[in-house]
């Protein structure tokens, strides 16, 4: 079968690989359909996740239709249509049980970094029972797909953890694919404001489009602060929500949260970043970290197909999987060719 | 009367001062009957609280009768004995209906800071209704003192921020009179498993006595990590519970909270610290800073009372009013005088 | 001044009466601009609430402009826009301490019940600082009179409560304006389903146009039970708010609630209702049961101004104080008037 | 093998049985070393549980050693001592990712009322890998066998919806070995009081040596609900937990607990019971019902090497599996033999 293969650093391409095989009793075999590209992904390209070694066939996300199942797979059969999840979860172990999959002892963030993942005509999913989403018929499918990873990701790392609710101010550091799913999915508890802060004036008119009440172009001149605390009547924002991954914007969100508030951080950080604990140690805050439970995908299906939650719009480029590498560049330049997701067919 | 004042960097004394009026229609005057000292009078001494200035009154903790009231106060009449919270909260404005009421906007900790103190013959209590609270008859009046700050300081700041729970495992470190408050309150949780952390063999020695489960010396050898990791199965602990205030002791912390776990920030910090968010951003933590809001202080009263609190224990020595100078040193002394609390006498 | 007053069962009427007076410090007067009549407020005519006693100026809700502050108050100020709220809170007692203000030992619901109310020129209201709210430039002031109670108790009583959640399934027995609040509120947390359900087909016109996902007539066939078992794939409901105070409502609420799911009492019960414990016992739900605390006021006028929540529909019919029998008369025959809510001018 | 057998309405016997199989790839078949016996199983033998019909094995308790594994469990190999919960539980379903494991749609109570039971030579356990538990070494097994249910039990539907806190007020109306599961686990949470109420003077004496601060004989005076009220100064208790079942007990809690405050039903009820919502709509009331999920399972077996948690007095009397007969009568006549739990050796 074709599959997207990370080669070492720099280094990917299209190769033939054989299909996978069932290796455990919990394990189904998917046949992919449909599967994007994360900003994950780029980062492996680069080097920078050790756990990923060359060789690896890519890809976390996606929708696709069974193919077999192991003797142990009982709600999923040949045939169903399904969503894969980002995160797999035994169901079992401790963290699972505390509806933590992120950190399952034998699952987690697997697929397309320690086994192989969904850029491929098939795949194999570990615990398949717990792991993969039946797909509402009448669901719109490129919209299922950004729910393998990017909204709840969005939604349980920035909504959930920073205690958005009716009535309070949330700012959003970053208004790519992820800072963009966390405005979706905030306006699901009903924000009285929501600041979108980047430095790219395209995203920033995106997200005003979707749902941002205000826009704050994070210059050279530094101003940002300013504007979000003099739009807050210099209290700050109730949550700040981390949606790039570098020590300026999490430092930005430390200085515009107010007391009582939440910085819950979404980037993936590659150095360590100041807290200014000398300035925050009294100010009752909170700051959470997570990478996504895939806790709320069930919920977010169900959304789909309300009026509250239509995320279509962030799919902006469409490929096929034997175009994977023009894929990768389209996605990869963001800054010129204006890609939020893409959606590559299989 | 007699006050003991601060006077500029490195210097105070025993001062004859006027005796407070009542200025607003919620002040009461409260006949000082016992008081002490904390940490923070310390930094004031040594000039590191800028909001305090020459001349100040310190002190915020204690016990008293109150001597007269303003027009507006319900709740208290003249000869109640009462606590006075290091923490004044009008009980009307946002933060304090949130029940944060160390922002409150007309108080927050102000006593020995930006007004008048308890370190004195009597003191002035703004929104007395709300910042007072009736001691029952037969306490232990040496343990109600302790519950002006440091109490609710280690309950709040530490155990509830900390989310300790029936079962899981809370690591403390600092064994001084703060560390040892979130001890005693931690237990009111039935956690599994308390680890100290300290440099002072002698207060690990207090901690053991008094219900730790386990004490590690943060000695020069660096291995308290890798001890408490140990300890715990590699797990890490549930609740880190952080009771020093240096960047040293903030990134122990970091480095042994589990997975979805909670660093509670307690220490008074006077430089940033560094979060490494590079191995903890997808391990799901939360980190909490907090000025104690003095919500639990009715409780407390009230526990004080049944077998599952006695912080008597942490009162090691007693001066009256005109030895303020010499229990200053006493406390200032820790290290050498074992001092944890001291008791003075109006 | 002009005032509205109850007379004994089955009587009221327009008097003059003395403008009121200041009595505490924490006091303030208003002079009332707009006001409204509320359900409890036909009960009182019937002779059903003893504590209100003939002779009492009836009302609990509307605006005004304050007109004289007692020397305790610090918040508002003579010429100040305000919304009175239904319920009187000190803010120091242990149950405002616990934000339960509809408990206040010195208030709760005691405006047109226990002291003197507002429909009439001018009122009282004690503890002015914690139970009135500035009322936004740009509000609309007819929608903000829906504040004082119906608002508010729609969203404590039945959608927080009922812990309303985005992608969960509600039903609202009963689509009077007390469950149409219910109705608007809940949307604020993006439900999947809001079934309303009422023996009153226009109502449910009103629900369909304002956001019901489904309505369904609890007709004399008695089949509303199974139709709603029937939608939700005979699972239940998540959460269902009873509205209306009878036993056969809250019957139905037992027989559609899901395991794990919760029923959120809004109604005002005469009765003993029966709870099915031999049905229920193992089902793992919540009964909740709550008088208004207005702890969301503060919260509700934020989102006045945004697009979430627009409640002016609920107006129906608009009269001068003067004709307030005329008001009364419209408002009790609201199966013929189709009346929700009326405004009053004063 | 040897088991005890429900055979219809009145009556049961030990017979001889088949030793158990597997049947799905999820199953352990587990030799039984300690069982014992609960009061739903005497109403099983009373004809009172439908579900169960004659020819069943009962029992759902119990302690053994892992005979053999089916191909899809993962946890657990032959030799392994567990614990067997009452409630099996799949950890795929809705309500099992909801943590609601009594609700599992392949599982919930089954053993020993479906499926066969405990009280047998052998068990087969379904979705062994989420139902059974590792006995650490060197805890006693005899309490262990009280993790099955009972203390699960007491903690869940009791203490854990009932809310307990530090300081709070709690009265448990039942003091057999249900309540008494609620009085041991409440502690953990350190509440101020813990009222206990009978109508056997002999119960109540075992309550008070174990941690009640107070016990109420509920005699034929009808006093009781006087003396809750006169010992809480007339303001009622935070948490009521009921743990008996019938229509007098509950409406006895409707009657004791304060505005703001929780019943926690945890007794089977087999007949309805009279809400009144006519004192109750507007005292902020809350009223749970719960079969025990056993999500706290894990950490009763942490805490029980602890200093917290001791409940081996529990356990009055002894069998052997061949004295099962003679078991049930002692367990049966509790007034008489004082019985609390008996273990029953296989």
């Amino acid at each position: 079968m074709k599959a997207f293969v990370y080669l070492g650093t720099g280094r990917s391409g299209l190769e033939d690989r054989p299909k996978p095989e069932l290796q455990r009793p919990s394990d189904a075999i998917v046949k992919m359909v449909k599967t994007t590209i994360c900003g994950t992904d780029l980062h492996i390209l680069k080097g920078d996740v050790r756990s990923c070694t060359p060789g690896r066939i890519l890809g976390h996300e996606g929708i696709g239709v069974v193919d077999s199942v192991g003797a142990g797979v009982t709600t999923f059969r040949p045939g169903d249509r399904v969503l894969v999840s980002c995160i797999s979860s035994c169901g079992k172990c401790e963290p699972c049980r505390r509806n933590m999959y992120s950190h399952c002892t034998t699952g987690g963030w697997i697929l397309g970094n320690t086994i192989d993942g969904t850029q491929a005509e098939y795949v194999r999913t570990p615990h398949a029972d717990t792991s993969l989403y039946a797909i509402p018929k009448q669901a719109n499918e490129d919209a299922v797909v950004l729910l393998s990873d990017i909204l709840p990701t969005g939604f349980e790392c920035g909504v959930l953890n920073g205690k958005v609710a009716p009535g309070s101010t949330v700012a959003i550091v970053g208004a790519g694919p992820i800072g963009l799913a966390a405005l979706l999915t905030a306006r699901l508890y009903a924000p009285a404001e929501i600041i979108l802060i980047d430095i790219d004036a395209n995203r920033l008119d995106v997200a005003k489009r979707y749902g941002a009440t205000a826009v704050v172009l994070n210059g050279p001149d530094g101003k940002a602060v300013e504007t979000v605390m003099k739009r807050t009547g210099n209290r700050g924002v109730d949550t700040a929500i981390e949606a790039v991954g570098v020590p300026a914007t999490f430092e930005l969100c430390e200085r515009i949260v107010a007391p009582g508030g939440t910085i819950a951080n979404i980037g993936v950080h590659g150095t360590e970043v100041a807290l200014h604990l000398e300035r925050l140690w009294d100010r009752n805050i909170t700051i959470t970290t997570r990478l996504v439970d895939t806790v709320s995908t069930a919920m977010l299906l169900k959304m789909l197909q309300s009026s509250y939650l239509d995320p279509a719009f962030l799919i902006t480029h469409r490929f096929r999987l034997d175009q994977m590498p023009a894929a990768y560049e389209t996605f990869g330049s963001a800054a010129t060719t204006r890609a939020l997701k893409v959606i590559v067919e299989a």
